[in-house]
């Protein structure tokens, strides 16, 4: 075919990017809210304009193409103003988990050469400690939120930043472009920083109203934390489908309960922990009709049922921070409804199928990349392609490269694919320990160990927890004549990582080895299974 | 920030395609029915084995990247085969409408370059004709549709065509490769040969589910014929949502309500003509929910209300054929629920705002480009861009350049924005006559009044028809000394062009002039509502 003058131009051909789903919303639906936060509100209209006055007043103060702003705070109206108006610039966002120690807070800071931080009042002590960790100093702002405390040293306060003309809609000149920038937790060593494009992060967000089977005008609330992979990318495709944020500074009961209530949620994401929450709020408010995206490790049977029963539907999804957040979804048959509870469970248990935009995803043998047979017995390593895969890490070619080898991104999860081609991890080869939906590195925890005299040798492995889906549990070694009791030991160990990574328990016993000398883990798991 | 290593690659940059619905819903959904005709059916893992037998097929007898093929025929399962089959081998697959006269027809073929024509038997004896018109000679495969006519002259038969071992799922190397040809209904002179992009079709398949916000599994009716702008692009919505496609060769009450009563259908699109029909079949069924999107001039208030009576919800969309159909929605918001009839059918009626993943549409002064103010009176030409916009017009580098100058395409249909932001057309620069869904040239109708020796001056619009729409309406001068009457140029008329572009009325008076001798088609149109 002649193909003469049939090229890309400005009529027809545009970059993909959530910016777009803003400007778009704003101009359709401008009277609809758009935030809700307590007693507070913006509508569709109020936040553009407010996210294009702080992308003026950040371009104003010199921020644009290329440069890194960090954002630490939780769920509140401020960062989904920052969502927005940060990308405007053509700057990228840095996602700063609320979590982290000083130390490791500071080494993303300077890893990712942020030039500013936006900071919620209530964790600027924290940042303080992070910048004493730090070899130059980002601008400091100060987001003094309605609902949380207020105060405290900094170089200017969040409303300073925003310019009384609005910028215009600016899009990227180029969809690869970079658009925000997540650390993973470092099970491995050092957090590794994901960078994320505009049209990956604009398929991601579409996937999520796809695979989800959204409505028009969802009321979604906010209980997984924005900082986790950009938000899994719902602050644009809450933008695209017109819904509303339903903020939240703390996930609780109580906070559901009246999130459910006084504004009628219909959708909301989270670890099982909140799950568990949600289940509370239902029932007490006599059954609430809502939809619930969850990943990480499912919940048993019997919390499922009891979810169903007081109205909450669950949907199981699968992803990492390279993947955007989900990107994988234990897609619902209807013909499984008549199946028993326990074949209902274990079908929901397992992670799935890739969604509707992702290319793929297979299970294969990471040397030869050959795909593993469909039989759900022959474990494999996880491996994903397609547009929701990042651009790579943050100045570490090798590592992406490492990552990508074999034309797919390896994930580290060990899986079967089951005969109809769902897939089910079977164990993760990173060790790593969800607790609360956070991932804790056993390697970290062994490390703070080992830097105690009287530890000869340390492994830590998950223990099944009720609250926190699972816990850090440590075998130890004593080195000969040492002494050392479980709570000296967990303190110190306290003393050196972040609150949520403290050890639930330490047996002292012989560690199993095998004949090289390495700790055989998946013989701990099972014996931290039977205490 | 660095962007080191930060490059597309093949585990996290995929060419945006519609064929990738195809693989993931044969992979998760391979039990689902993917196509329902009358007593026939196929599931998704056989539409998508024997679609890829096709490709095999078709690139075992040279057909490739850049090759056309044709397909002429009424909506069946073969065109849904072909709808995948054809691309899949990188070919451009040329959808013909099926009501085209014979050198229309063969003037689409020769100048698309088709190298193959699948045609249905019941179209073969037209194809035959069309064959006559051309200056060489395409391969002709013949379909023998279960539920129609069979035999007939061809070099080969459908079936022929599938290879024993399909064809892998192939990918185009860049989503900007063409997908699709579709040629206009020629309203300023000859048909123009519009052509879609992977990226396109991809995006409006999207689009249709986002916006429509289509379940799972949707039971859609094709009552829009497939060869209309490729199907609005939906036998791509349809297998990105693993819905089933319900085939109709004829569109007619009795067909309508027996795939409402047999399928359970969800979802349809049409012209009015079609509501019509929809609105006697949910009645007889004694009311039938079902969602319907239209195109075109939207029904009268009465009409609307019957059908929202008969259980049927109406969207009302717009757009082109250079917009892969549809690519703006009359977004409805619940608030207007409460408004009386009349007020709820004038918003109704209005064109609406882009689609979520169309970047713009915008009312325009097309000499200045400067937007109209949104005062509901100031008329302007709508102006569209984005993704969901072609690639241009086959060999016509001419022609594209000056629809899409000034960096937007130039629809050629008047239109006013009301103060919140939603078109409203007003007027068809073009004149066109829309008479059952099919855009008539007033034009060529004149031309072919024109060809009559008794005919001085002729001037052809659009009259209201309760069935069709609109129908044309011939307004003549005779000769001095020369005489001719209705039926005898109403003959002539038929005699030059399809069927269903018959003159409906020809009335004989003096033609009001500009004073440049321009005919006032403004003036006709009023005296024509007025018969």
């Amino acid at each position: 075919m002649d193909e003469t003058g049939l090229h890309r131009q400005a009529a027809n051909h545009w970059p993909i990017s959530p910016l777009s789903f803003l400007q778009r919303t704003a101009q359709v639906y401008p009277e609809y809210r758009a935030v809700v936060h307590g007693p507070h509100s913006m509508t569709w209209g109020e936040l553009d304009v407010s996210a294009r006055r702080l992308a003026a007043g950040l371009m104003a103060r010199g921020i644009g193409k290329g440069d890194v702003v960090a954002i630490l705070s939780p769920n509140t109206p401020a960062f989904v103003q920052a969502a927005f108006g940060v990308p405007l610039t053509g700057a990228v966002l840095l996602t700063l988990n609320t979590r982290l120690d000083p130390g490791t807070l500071g080494y993303c800071l300077e890893h990712g050469e942020a030039k500013m931080v936006l900071v919620d009042a209530e964790l600027l002590p924290r940042l303080h400690d992070a910048l004493g960790h730090m070899h130059y100093r980002p601008s400091v702002v100060r987001i003094d939120d309605p609902l949380g405390p207020s105060g405290g040293d900094a170089d200017a306060l969040f409303p300073d930043l925003f310019a009384a003309d609005p910028a215009p809609h600016l899009l990227p000149d180029d969809e690869w472009q970079s658009f925000s920038l997540s650390y993973t937790s470092g099970t491995t060593g050092r957090p590794k920083g994901v960078v994320y494009s505009h049209r990956g992060v604009a398929m991601t967000a579409i996937s999520n109203a796809l695979d989800w089977a959204l409505p028009h005008h969802p009321r979604y609330l906010w209980t997984l934390p924005m900082f986790h992979c950009m938000g899994w990318c719902f602050p644009y495709t809450i933008a695209m489908t017109a819904g509303a944020n339903v903020c939240l500074r703390a996930v609780s009961a109580d906070a559901m309960e009246a999130a459910f209530r006084d504004h009628d949620v219909s959708h909301f994401c989270g670890a099982p922990i909140v799950m568990q929450m949600a289940i509370e709020a239902a029932e007490r408010l006599g059954g609430k009709s809502v939809k619930m995206m969850t990943a990480a490790a499912p919940p048993p049977a019997p919390v499922i049922q009891r979810a169903e029963a007081a109205g909450i539907h669950v949907t199981h999804v699968y992803g990492l921070t390279e993947t955007y957040g989900p990107c994988v979804v234990s897609a619902w048959k209807q013909v499984w409804d008549g199946e028993d509870d326990d074949s209902r469970a274990k079908r929901k248990a397992r992670q799935g199928v890739a969604y509707a935009l992702q290319d793929r995803i297979s299970v294969r043998d990471p040397d030869t990349m050959e795909e593993t047979p469909r039989d759900g017995e022959t474990i494999g390593e996880i491996m994903i392609s397609g547009n929701i895969v990042m651009k790579g890490y943050l100045k570490d070619p090798a590592a992406t490269e490492t990552a990508f080898r074999g034309g797919m991104f390896h994930t580290g999860d060990l899986a079967v694919r089951h005969t109809d081609g769902y897939v089910e991890i079977k164990d993760r080869a990173k060790d790593i320990i969800i607790s609360g939906g956070e991932n804790i590195s056993s390697i970290e925890l062994e490390d703070a160990l080992y830097a105690h005299p009287a530890v000869a040798s340390a492994a830590v492995v998950a223990i099944p927890d009720e609250k926190w889906g699972e816990r850090p549990c440590a075998f130890v070694e004593l080195s000969a004549d040492a002494e050392a009791d479980e709570d000296e030991l967990k303190a110190f160990v306290a003393g050196r990582v972040a609150g949520y990574k403290k050890l639930a328990r330490i047996i002292f016993e012989p560690l199993p080895k095998t004949s090289t000398g390495k700790v055989q883990k998946f013989a701990l798991r099972e014996r931290a299974r039977s205490l």
